[in-house]
């Protein structure tokens, strides 16, 4: 896993070198606010937190009553690696699973589901609000017109509709919009913006698009622990990181290197990708000995749920499931290196994979 | 909705008259205690609530940390119809459905769900509680064996095994076993005991068979607002409930008006019986013809959700899908009353339903 | 510990007759819900549950978020007496401490606490509720005019006024007004009115003079498991305790016999009462070797915390502070019998303490 | 606010430069938990998170079901700053208030309190936990002997003692001891140990003496949302603060300058040292004029709640009650340019405090 960014360490660095007032009355904390609203084009609320799991399950307890659900991709990250988070700071609302191609949910698996729940309040749990994962878990991302589309679906069950936006920097920068057009144009009502997973140390941002499903986040936030008494330790990091357009650059960076390495497997004998490559994660089944001998040179990679296959796809008894990340440390030398031990040992369908001139490159 | 039995409101009448000892030090609810133990012929702590969601809950508690799983059918109640009372008390551990027929999981769907749960403890919630539905929401029963079994999958994986038991004085009536060998000989661990269904007003057992479980279980129940200062009205229905094998008798009858009710159906034309008619309940496709007119006579009956349906079975256009259930107060004359009404209407395929001689029966 | 009344026991017999809906769809719940509507003269919304800590802790969920501090006299019974209920039920709220002689606030030691509350939102918890016990935990009540000067205080910061109304009637039997007048004419929020210590078996209304903040009750009540499916239950005993006034009846009696013992024993050498009897409790220090006799006679009563004496009283070496309460059942021969075996060994300060002509009344 | 120290800084940026594992299983982390054992002489287990109130409450979750009672000073800071952030991780426990001179809880004031709660469960809250704020509110620090009594107290009433050392250090720095006198040799169970407010950015330790009191404490604080993705962002942190004693130079450098400027305060007309200056804390009352003319001059300081004055003690009309905290970055010619502005202010009992020679220093 990578650490900051230069430019997000700079501006930690930076920030620590004067004393500034405590729990986010701090000129960095203010300035990254500043920052995300002409990012995204419009007065909001924002509130920073370090992980991703407090970031989701905060939001959803400002837009779930205990006795609410909660729709989400059955894989959603909020449904399968938070823990009990979610229960644990709505009071117990409940997370109802939708099924969708791809880790996608679709206007018809989220209206479908929603149809299904029993609507005999109060025996049963009502919903309130849908979660959706931008990009997916699968490394898809949601156009503007999907979002909006779900967002309708949404609303017509009474539901807000919230992104957990852990990779939404890597759909900005893949997608020909602004991120205005892929939330609140499209009403989404609360986004998680993470940049964690790029660029950043530990810095969630949690971003209201309207201020008054806010009222009572700083007294939320509070009482899960996440008020940090220096906050512009979140304030710098997300400066260093929107400014200038940096958070698409780093996103840009690692979406390059996943389509090469995308293509490159491509072309290896026996590998299949699972699903097209949108963000910086590339899904693919690969022959068992392949997977071994590129482990043992050195490469991290981890085997996927097979569950999540599409129906037409499965795993032979001599293959594995992966995911590959790339981040925005991946240069694309280390993926030519990477796919040129991936060539050695398998044999490529139409050559080999072109050799990274520099040679210095370390693997993936 | 039936209300109590003359056996237990005399005793309620009974436990009335004379001033008792709070919260369940009175003799009624040692008593109740004293029967359970014999009925259930060994030693055991006990616990009375009013509802069956709340004993369900409290149980649940006892044997699921906030960030354990509890499996249970799909459609069971404590799924659909509770609300999120077991995130409640639980403090937010998460319901995993499991599929099977009938309303029944099975060894293999439940060992297949335990298996495909993700296991990276803290990131993923880990299994702690399996909840079976005994009679199960399609009026089904587990046999002894059954639930042996099931224990066995259970605490392979680390999981206690509880029993919402609202029908379980009908699944004892139908089989030739002890209460003993449908629960503890069979490894369950707790047992919600419901007498509300069955003849009481408002009255559940929360029944530990191994006490070490219940050490904490006053405190729960205490701070969940559940535990009354005239505790002998628990008590004393509970008392007349057990006492001489009341209860039985009570689950006997109605499981035998169901029977009667469930054949008679079956005679008709276009009605089909979906399930095998187990405890007090029949679940049936009509003509919704027939549906109509019977509720112009006078019967109550609900809808029911055909998502539970068989896959071979399905609701055609002019039909319905209905559950009858009979009580402990449903009369022989009852059920042949409300069977003529219906062959009256409906074209029996052999033959009239024999017309009950008194004459003098209402409506189901 | 007393039953239910006979009028109350009478109703629920009846309600028993017949068949009824569920879930308080019943004509007795809607009888009981008139009933209270009347009762307080205005449109009002009621929910049934069979506990006052069920009752006090899901009404002050209603008006205290998490983060929120509900202020109550320091020996108020949802203080000291209802586990963690009310964290529980609220999510997490906390109860602060106002003193008050004879367990009584007044505007001056809650408006004192209010102030000293720090204010610095999210870092302190903040007040939404006022929380008062009519009649006391000393057995005292508040007239109209003080509950009004306390809406006072705890509206100007901010503040919803509960109150715990377990002895009510007996406040209502003894002040010159009507229920109205000391409720919501006097700005009370929420009444949660005990029917169980005054006539019924298990028996409290949640009262919500305005409709709006009883919003998400239905919900809050169910996932709590206090919503029984045979809710005439408590609809019954409402009825039977509402109607014609018996109420204030069976309160007017428990009041007049708690009237009769104070005034016995203040007779009596070496007793001092401790606080006007105003409802049913007689609280009073007496030589330990009295106490004891009245005991081995037969009699029971608490020793109560010496804490909440006044400053100017204390509990000699020889001595016992101690509570008695009457109730509906007790008789004024009871109390009778009761001062003559105290008088019988004790020596009266101005003569002996009449003889009950009748002679056949048990100890108290 | 003061950022983080160099060594800290340092030891974070390094920690960036290169990949490492996720969630805790990074160099960092693990030298971070070595480092910690050495410090305090024996195996432990450690857990790092972001916040003081997340590792005070997360801490207290592992000590007290939500049926117990946590016991702290009426000052500390779990019960006056940490919003209700101890109820929600415990699911509801109660913080009862102990009263001490001086922000310190001492066996006596504890016993007493101990004894006097109410002892019948379920209806009453029961102790499970007693913590103790190192240094304390007031500045002040516990001796180990003191603690050990602490302890003692604590352990007689089924208590574990849990110490809130969000000023450990000072503590440490301070006293001639040892941390592992001052923690387990003296019975405490769990230490919070804080360095974001003695040289860390965000860093706060949750360790446990005795591992079996952590063996769920993983998955609480993944619930809580408190396990970082990048575990370095940690790691590093302590490593740099705990490397080579750093974290007690920083304390000790802190702990000095307070001791300067106590002792210079001491020595203007009109300025009364509240209490002992122990820690990097300062309390005194000072003239109003004084004040005012001091921020006009730049300082910053906070005015505190008089409420917490010894009784001897109070403010007068023109007078204000103000603490003064130091911090590593504090340099001796700061404290002796306040000084100096407050000198000319005021009129220094003794002669005036010698000027800084650098006379670059900027106000404290």
């Amino acid at each position: 896993m990578a650490g900051a960014s230069d430019r997000v360490l700079d501006a930690l660095v930076e920030a620590n070198a004067t004393a500034s007032p405590s729990y986010g009355a701090d000129p960095w904390t203010i300035e990254a606010e500043l920052l995300l609203a002409e990012t995204f084009e419009r007065d909001l609320a924002a509130f920073f937190v370090a992980t991703g799991t407090a970031a989701n399950s905060l939001a959803l307890s400002a837009i779930a009553q205990p006795w609410n659900a909660i729709l989400c991709h059955r894989y959603a990250h909020i449904m399968v690696d938070e823990s009990s988070a979610p229960e644990f700071f709505t009071g117990g609302a409940r997370l109802i699973p939708v099924v969708g191609a791809a880790g996608k949910i679709t206007p018809d698996t989220l209206g479908r589901t929603l149809e299904s729940l029993p609507a005999d309040s109060p025996h049963n749990v009502r919903p309130s609000a849908v979660s959706v994962t931008q990009a997916s878990e699968c490394g898809l991302v949601y156009h503007p017109e999907e979002i909006a589309e779900l967002t309708d679906v949404a609303r017509s069950h009474g539901a807000a509709l919230h992104i957990d936006g852990a990779r939404f920097a890597n759909a900005v920068a893949r997608l020909n919009c602004s991120p205005a057009e892929l939330t609140w144009k499209a009403g989404v009502d609360i986004l998680c913006l993470g940049a964690s997973k790029n660029g950043a140390l530990a810095a969630e941002a949690i971003v209201f698009f309207d201020r008054k499903r806010a009222v009572d986040f700083a007294s939320r936030r509070k009482r899960g622990g996440h008020l940090v008494a220096k906050g512009r330790f979140f304030g710098a990091q997300f400066v260093g990181w929107l400014r200038d357009g940096h958070w698409l650059e780093l996103a840009r960076s690692a979406n390059s290197t996943a389509d090469q390495l995308s293509a490159g497997l491509a072309l290896l004998e026996g590998v299949r990708i699972v699903w097209p490559t949108e963000a910086n994660e590339v899904f693919a089944i690969l022959p068992r000995s392949l997977a071994e001998k590129l482990r043992a040179a050195g490469s991290v990679f981890y085997e996927w749920n097979p569950d999540s296959l599409p129906d037409n796809e499965s795993v032979g008894e001599d293959e594995v499931f992966l995911r590959f990340v790339t981040s925005f440390l991946t240069r694309p030398c280390d993926v030519s290196d990477f796919l040129e031990v991936a060539g050695a040992i398998s044999v490529p369908k139409f050559g080999t994979v072109g050799r990274n001139p520099a040679g210095s490159c370390s693997n993936l």
